[in-house]
């Protein structure tokens, strides 16, 4: 319970992450700028954002502060992602956040959807990789990363960034999209609400049943207070 | 009713899913048409496919056959898939497969990062469905379908299908791309090519390293027959 | 007058055909999914679909039925287009649907602007082909199809379909758009509302202006009801 | 077989127009230009074009001259297209062209599968026009335009130009593609090569086979020299 | 040919070629047309244009006027942009625009950022050119123009087009965008609202102070008004 | 602290920046990854890059180091501009660069044509800006920057970056593309090879002939040498 609340604060940040990031990965401004306004007119959307009236639009609109604070990765996983949250980015393609590691911290296996992603070590020491897909017969591409190194991973596969050294560590992440979503694959394919049938995840993973039932209580806690 | 559901084949799997489909789904065609030709001139590729002459390009291009056929499903997953081999689908944004399900069969939690794709349930009783991303908190989207059914997986995210019924289940699935890619999360998290470290997997999924050892057998068995 | 009557109730599904699906071929979803909602707010539209509140998404936005159902093809044709209508399809440029055919039926020459198609025979014994542009001499790729067959339609030009066996056919048609649109040759020449210029026509295709009239009430009952 | 070759005028004009125009209209330049060079390598080719070393092009790669000269219409359909011929409108999604009209000349109904179209009239009365789709009902647009009009017509939809005027006319047309590719339907849908079974045109366009026949001698005059 | 020279008109000026310019070089039209309608709903934007009733959808959408009648060229620059404004361009990637030149007249270095642009001469000697990027070496690629000569001038570079003959001069441009976009370098440099600190551009272009703020009385006259 | 601003270093200039970016902004990958390889096939290029056979492909394709090394300041603008050099990020659609500011350094009036560019203070005092296009009345938006805050800089538009502290800056930026294309203002318009014709270049800024001169030997010293 205790873990599933602590990594909560790394969640909520992810969720942050992409409710912050806007709209577009393939679509270009069609003027200089649409900056992200309200999010719905009377409950209804559009795909990516609606944007502010341009003449109210300031210098504010494209800034953010704080990157340089480091983030509380008092969590199960050790780490804590703090993306930028700039209206301005709507319809611009890009976008960046910093991630603080504690000592064996790691942001898991994971995949971005919607961008490839660099990575930029400011600190420390990291093991990283991402895994093709199946065309590729699933290789891994890894490297042990120190401050001044730089690593791709190309969108949609599967990827993860752990911290091998014995300090904190600290890295920029840039993204091509201002909107490049989160999968962690273990909330996803586990900690799904509601679960996906245990017994289809059983057969999956080749797992018996009490192991999928564990994993639940690792990524979605919750059913574990329900149930108790 | 009968000459309907007489489908499918079968030369390839899961593993050839992806290497059959070909090529692109945001370039739009450039031509009337772009058949894949030759994969590289001396080992230099293009971002999608070379293709080959216009003047000799034929019907035969646009076409296959065997989808009428049932695929073999004797496997751990009790599954298969039998995607279309089509030149002249490069650069066109669009495929088709069929796959057969055993009774109990199954697609396992998977991703396609190049496409969305919607089912079509040909024959049997299937489990589907699909988990959003952190922005809208891994909720679950699934459906119980029967022949008729319909259902849709957003590109790039976690997806299954699983037989329920009693009988042999067979869909046709169309996809967005020519290469959708095809990303199995089992196989990418715990049979990459060379494994992501055990530990890093323990902790990402709080499991003892053992646990995470036996998933290695399990989806890359070429290491346990290396190491006994 | 009857042949027309009858050819709309093709038509109304043609015109069915587009309106489920709903809207983009190019941008990609700029978020997980982004669900058809309102046509319109107070008679505005946007490029594409509006589309509804996300926590308001359920699997039934993913979902349709009835692709098993045979359509009823007594009308001029001889053929019955059963395109699904999912709202979860908006931004995920893919769709499908069901074409029935009676023995002799077919789908005139047409041109889907915004997407690709590829056809699977379930059922029966087709004649298909498109022609290329004035770039490849309108050169004709046709082939002869039974069922587990498939044949591929370039965007944008112009294919048709005919039942030449001697049962009805059923075919599987999977398009790379949520919106392809639908431009049948003849509807859009000759059923314009209102006419193309008679006597343009007429030198366009060097008939007598009396053919160009027969063609009229062909394509276009309505102005016979008028004039008769 | 007069009417044909003269058309061929023209046709070989349309088609100089399509290969003239090079390749793209979605995919932007990755770099400042890439202006098209050698058509394939070895019979090989790619989606748009191969482009020439950057460090030998020149400023003729961005030319062409010669708009201001009359085009020969005398031909059945007393028009004639003067698109312009240069390498370095490859990737760069814009083309133009000079289209000269005989009085009671036309460019008879067609589609540019790849591009949407601008026409600005320099000389003469023009009666222009395009059809909506199967979605709107097959509306027809039109407008009878003077000397300093300009009239849109959307990507993939049928238009038509016609002189309507008593002396010869001019019209500068722009295109968003260097490559828009065209499709007259005339000659796709009765001159293709090798022909689309009489009978199942005759069915579409509720025609005798008889007139089909004659059709395909107007469009497809060489056929006419074998047979007889 | 005096008919055909006969052009042109003029209400606004280079201010106000990308206000009536509508909306996008890159998401295709997700239907036939998106004719855009009002700017915004309560403030709210969309990137691009929301778009007006298809239902409420006439031929005037399509058309404009007036390119026969010449600009007024009495300004410093001696020219005049008359851009077309249709509010059926938006969505379909290309839109026109007269310019008339007085002798010794010029549009000065500029860039449109959302399109590439393809130039006729319809009457006069003009000098044009661009000028590559960084990774080109800042090539100029330029070229003296005659009446029926076509240049081409890729997107986002330096570009300048100067009549350098004795008499008015006639271009029509095109651009692959109905939103192509304008910034006159001189005018974003040295014409900003509010200036940027003129220290820095003196350094910037190792230029003194006076001449700096000599050149924003050139670009940005309201202030010297003001302080005077 | 200290540690974290150990960055970067240094092989490259403003002219480099460009050139190890390497292709696309618009068309997504294809396949899972396409690492550029040979620049040409025989001087036959292709929009973006050709690519390395995937077998060959390794991790250290996807890597590079060194941002943690200051660059060289000591040049007329005070700056450096260390780009990433990394094949893998072909078709990726993202990159990454470091740049230092000496006291009172700049990076001058430029343009991204392809890229969209976000900017973090690592170290230093910044005053940084955009200029919108026409249609927003080149509105400047700017701010002065510390350490941990972020700018967002739209595609297309003219910016600048400047030290206006008095110790060193570091910032790393980010852009929507591998290869984002630089237009450094200064020597496009008045550095370009061969020059613009000085006295459009005069008439244009309001200048008198001698000053464009001037300004020649500023941005493009070359000419300089050769004169004397």
């Amino acid at each position: 319970m205790k873990g599933r609340l602590q990594f909560l604060v790394a969640k909520i940040i992810l969720l942050a992450l992409a409710s912050s990031f806007v709209s577009c990965y393939d679509p270009s401004p069609l003027q200089d700028y649409c900056v992200a306004g309200v999010q719905d007119i009377n409950g209804v959307f559009v795909n990516g954002r609606f944007c502010k009236d341009p003449k109210l639009v300031t210098s504010n609109d494209f800034f953010a502060s704080g990157l340089n604070i480091p983030g509380n990765t008092s969590n199960r996983l050790g780490s804590f992602i703090n993306p930028v949250d700039i209206p301005g980015l709507n319809t611009l393609g890009v976008s960046i956040a910093r991630i603080d590691f504690a000592p064996g911290g790691q942001i898991p296996p994971h995949i971005h959807p919607r961008a490839s992603e660099i990575l930029l070590v400011i600190k420390g020491k990291l093991s990283v990789g991402f895994v093709s897909s199946n065309d590729y017969n699933y290789t891994l591409f890894s490297k042990i990363l120190y401050p001044g190194d730089v690593f791709v991973f190309p969108i949609g596969l599967v990827q993860f960034h752990a911290n091998v050294g014995k300090t904190n560590a600290v890295v920029i992440g840039a993204v091509g999209s201002q909107n490049p979503g989160l999968i962690a694959v273990g909330d996803a394919v586990f900690g799904s609400n509601p679960s996906i049938d245990p017994k289809i995840l059983a057969k999956a993973f080749a797992l018996d049943i009490n192991t999928v039932k564990y994993l639940r209580t690792v990524f979605f806690p919750e059913d574990d207070i329900v149930n108790e």
